[in-house]
Formats: C-alpha cells, structure tokens, sequence
C-alpha cells in the first residue's frame, strides 16, 4: 500500500468521529501533511458545519502552504449561506495537491469540486479507497438508491433463538455485548423496531453509555398503526426511502421484522450477537421469509469478521456485491 | 512452560494419531528423550497393541539408557497374553526418568505402574497436563463416568436452522465444512442420529475422506423401533453408559436427538459448522428443552474457539467444568 493510501485510510478513520452527528451532510475527514508531518486534520462538525477541510486548513495555517490535504470526499463545490465552499478555500491555501479518496455524487459538486482546484494550478488525484467509501456508506446509499444504508442487529442464543416461547429475552447476551450495541446506536441515525417487540419488550432504545447520551437517535416502528409518542411510524421497510437525512438506519427486530427487512432486500449488514447459551425451539430470530429451495439462500452473505466480546461472540455478515439491491 | 511439559504436549499430539483405531485401548502418545533429542516415539496401535510405550522404547532401542519417556498415561502395571506391562519394559530399559501427563484411573494400575518404576530406582514426575487430558478425554469419560465423550455436531444457517420447513439440508455449509466433518467421523468410535432423522436424510454416515475410508465408525440410531440393518438401536440417551468399548461419540442431529442427548445433560462437546446463509424459520437446530427461565441456561457452555472453514464459520463449544455431569 503507497503512502497516499495510508493517509486516505488515517482521513477515513477521522471521519468516524462524525458519525453521526454530522447528519444531513456526510461524515468527512481531512488530513493536511507537509513533508511527511501532520499540520492539520479535521472532521465534518455536528450539524454538517465546518466541513473537514475547513477544520483542518484553519489547523494547518500558513504550514498548509505547499501541503497535501487527504480527503475522504471530493470537496465541495458549491457555497452556501453556512459557510464557504471547501473547493475555494483550497484554492486560497496555497495547498500544493489534494488526494481524495471519492468523487461526490452530489450534482452541485460531482466532479467540479475537484475542476476548481485544478484549474487553480493544485495537483489532484482521486483514489478508490474502500475505507474511505466504507465511511461514507450511508451517505452514498442515500445518494444512490435513496435510502439509509441498513444494519440488522441481532442479540440470540448459539441455537439461534432471539427468546424463550413465553417471550422472555432479557439477558440473552452479556454485558460486553449489549455496551457494543449501546455503541452501534449511538453511531446510527435512527433506529427501527417492530411493533409487536415494541408493545411486549418496551424498549428505550436510547444509548446508555457514559458521555454518549446525546447520541440516542431517532426511534422508528413498523406498524401499521399510529406509533406511539417518541415514535415516527413507517408501515413498510420501503418507508425508509423516504428519509432523506437518516443515513444509518439501524434494525433491532424482531423477527417479523427482520424477516420483512430481508425480504425487501433492504439489509445491508447482519450484526449478531450470539451468546454461549442453548435455548432449544424458543422463538427464532428470522421469521419466515418464503424460501422455497436453499440454493435461492447462497451467496446473499459474507461474514466479514467475528470476535469474542465477553463469553459472547459477535459475528458480522455483509450482503455480497453481487446481490447489490 | 517449562521443557517437560512441551514434550508432554508434543507427547500428546502424537496421541492423536492413536484415535480411534486404538479402541478400546486408551491413545497413549510417548518420547523417549536424550540430551535434548527424540530417540524414539510411538503411540497405541490398531486394536490396542503395542502400547506407546513399547513403541517408543523399541524405536529406542539402546538410546534409552539414561534417557528421559515422556508418556501422556501412567505406564501400565499388568500384564496381559497380549503383551507385557509397560512398567515392567520400562524397567528393563535403562531409562533414567519418567515424566506422565496423568496417572491411569484403571485399577489394575492406578499407582501401581508408578511404583513399580520408581521401586527400580527410575525417577517418577507426574504433571497435570490439559492437553495430555484432553488426548485422553473418551478414555477418562468412560473410567469416571461409564460413558462415552459425547459431541454434539450440527450444520446451521446463521439463523441457526437445519433445514426449510421441506426437510431439504442439502447443502447449507460448504464443502470444506463437510471436509471438517467427515474429518470429525474419521476421529470418532461411533456416530449416532436419531430416527426421524435416518428416516428423512438416509445418511451414509461414513467417513469419505481419501484414505480414511477404513475409518468409518460404528453406526448407531437412537429409536424405539428395531434399527436398520447395519445400525445399533438405543431407545434413549442413556443407553450409551451400556458401550464400554465406544470412547468417542458423535451425535449428529436431528434437532429432537440434540435435545435429548442435552436434556439428560450427556453433551460434552458442542460443535457448530454456520453458513452464512439465511434461512429464516426453518426447521431450529434444537427442539424443545422444556427450558422456563434464561438464568437456568446461561453458564453452561464456554466458547472455546471459532474459526473460518471456507465461507462458513465453525464454533466449538464445551461444556463449563460446574455443569460436569
């Protein structure tokens, strides 16, 4: 991996520190770098405003002169009553080249952020960086197919059971386990339940983790009913297409509606949480999606990592490129 | 660690070359050691004879004199038609030093082989070696509680179900999963599947790994009818204390035969091979266990390890030492 790749992959991973409250803009991190030294760096701040390249030329000063900025995505090329277009105060900064890890399908920058600061003399180059795409998942969902990308959280025993028969579910996994999924809200936009779990388990759906309280977001149920206070209603998984500022959307069942979810091919990543328990014929964490044959059930899924957490294990599945909705 | 209990491992990994074949001797693995280097080696042959020991000592030959064995059982002190005590051979050897992984629970022996070294002058150190136990784990299963080590395999979707509601399993792991499993058999005295199960699938139950055909183990049916032809009946879980000569057993499903085999607490092992497929109510892995209360199931079980095989994801489970039956 060259070195302009590893900056890309640090700038990807500053832009994990804007997610999400960057909410509605994307979650962007910069890097500027002068001879091989860190001079600034920066994220997208709460509410979308200053953009990370802001953040991190105001950091960088004078010692951005001759510099290179590292950015997760192409910047901005259109000004707005919030702040100045990122592409113009490039080209202020006397910046020697800008390296991007994505162009922006934004139409109002799409290609002419990056014109700008070339037509100003400074050296671009765009990369395809999987990181970097990776940070900026929810927002590119939103800008492809119009809807946040979606993870699909489950919490069950080793035989797969997310409760016994009478419904009883708490605790099926242990405490490291249920602090990371606090930590998984906490980096989502909105969260979904449905509404029979919503009705039996009345769950806070808030983050309680310390510091974090802030971060408890948007609360979503599937129902065909009028939700509950606190509650935004959708009555089918297809509502989520009509959320054009929640970019990561997290789905905490139950089965009916993962099954739903799945259906509709509108799951990006399985999340499980599987604990060292056997539960035995309790209720099953998918409900029935009208499979037919198993072959239909190949190659939609990938697991991407597993670890420990505690004694339980957490196990992360990604739908497989070819089975892109 | 120190030295000799890395030659007590090595000790017990060639023990594992010794299963099953060695039924129903115990597989012993043993090193013969002098200044440093192996001399000799052997484990427990087909049908029992010779034992590691004269193996070893016989590969040895004059090196022995004042060399060191490694053996991961106590030599044993009576003498057969079939061949002679192992302590008596050891005496005669030369050897200066003994070191044992564990003292043999038989009563023919239990010290006795110990003894009969160390009133020779031999030096006698017995460890406490897991992984010498655990080389022993069907042996020590049968001595202690007049049964067999049991392992409990099953091959789920991530959403841990068998089969769809039709009965079809074919196939949801992957080939280099079924590879493990049948490398499974090839390690087992037996395999036992209950009726419904034999009825549906009409499993072969052999081991079709190049080579191993040989290996193919005892074939067992848990049913309260006569068996087919070619498979042992036993009418219930318990019934396995009847097998004096089966030190490992491999329960393969279905979903009411794991139940049974777990309700009667008779699983020591639990092996889960988990494909990264989504099946979504099936049929569940395990049928009821009568469980009424989370708290009885949790503290059971112990994730001991996880690993890739292919695409699919392989978790052993053991039982916790408090839940030793």
């Amino acid at each position: 991996m060259n070195e302009d790749a590893r900056w890309l992959d640090a700038a990807a991973g500053l832009a994990g520190r804007a997610r999400p409250l960057s909410r509605p803009n994307p979650a962007v991190g910069a890097i500027v770098v002068a001879n091989g030294t860190v001079v600034g760096r920066g994220w997208t701040q709460p509410g979308g405003r200053p953009h990370a390249e802001a953040v991190a030329l105001e950091m960088a000063g004078n010692a951005a002169r001759g510099a290179t900025l590292y950015v997760t995505l192409e910047p901005c090329a259109h000004r707005s009553e919030r702040g100045p277009a990122c592409a113009d105060l490039i080209v202020g900064s006397g910046l020697a080249r800008v390296v991007a890890g994505s162009q922006d399908p934004d139409p109002r920058t799409a290609g002419a952020g990056f014109a700008r600061i070339e037509s100003a003399g400074i050296d671009v180059t765009v990369m395809d960086s999987a990181l970097c795409k990776k940070s900026l998942a929810g927002y590119l969902m939103q800008r492809r197919k119009g809807r946040p990308e979606v993870t699909l959280k489950l919490a069950t025993s080793l035989d797969g059971c997310i409760a016994l028969t009478s419904g009883e579910s708490r605790w099926i996994t242990g405490a490291p386990a249920r602090a990371h999924a606090h930590a998984l809200r906490a980096k989502s936009d909105a969260i979904l339940v449905g509404g029979e779990t919503l009705r039996q388990d009345d769950p806070r759906l808030d983050v309680r983790l310390p510091g974090l309280g802030d971060r408890s977001p948007a609360r979503f149920v599937l129902t065909g009913k009028s939700p509950p206070d606190g509650f935004v209603g959708l009555s089918s998984p297809g509502g989520i297409r009509d959320l054009p500022d929640i970019q990561y959307l997290l789905v905490e069942g139950g089965a009916g509606t993962a099954a739903s979810f799945l259906q509709d091919d509108l799951v990006d990543t399985i999340i499980l949480y599987r604990a060292p328990v056997v539960i035995g014929e309790g209720r099953p964490c998918i409900a029935d999606l009208g499979l037919d044959n198993l072959a239909a059930a190949h190659g939609k899924w990938r697991l991407r990592r597993s670890q420990a957490l505690g004694s339980d294990l957490l196990e992360v599945y990604s739908r497989t490129p070819c089975s892109q909705a």
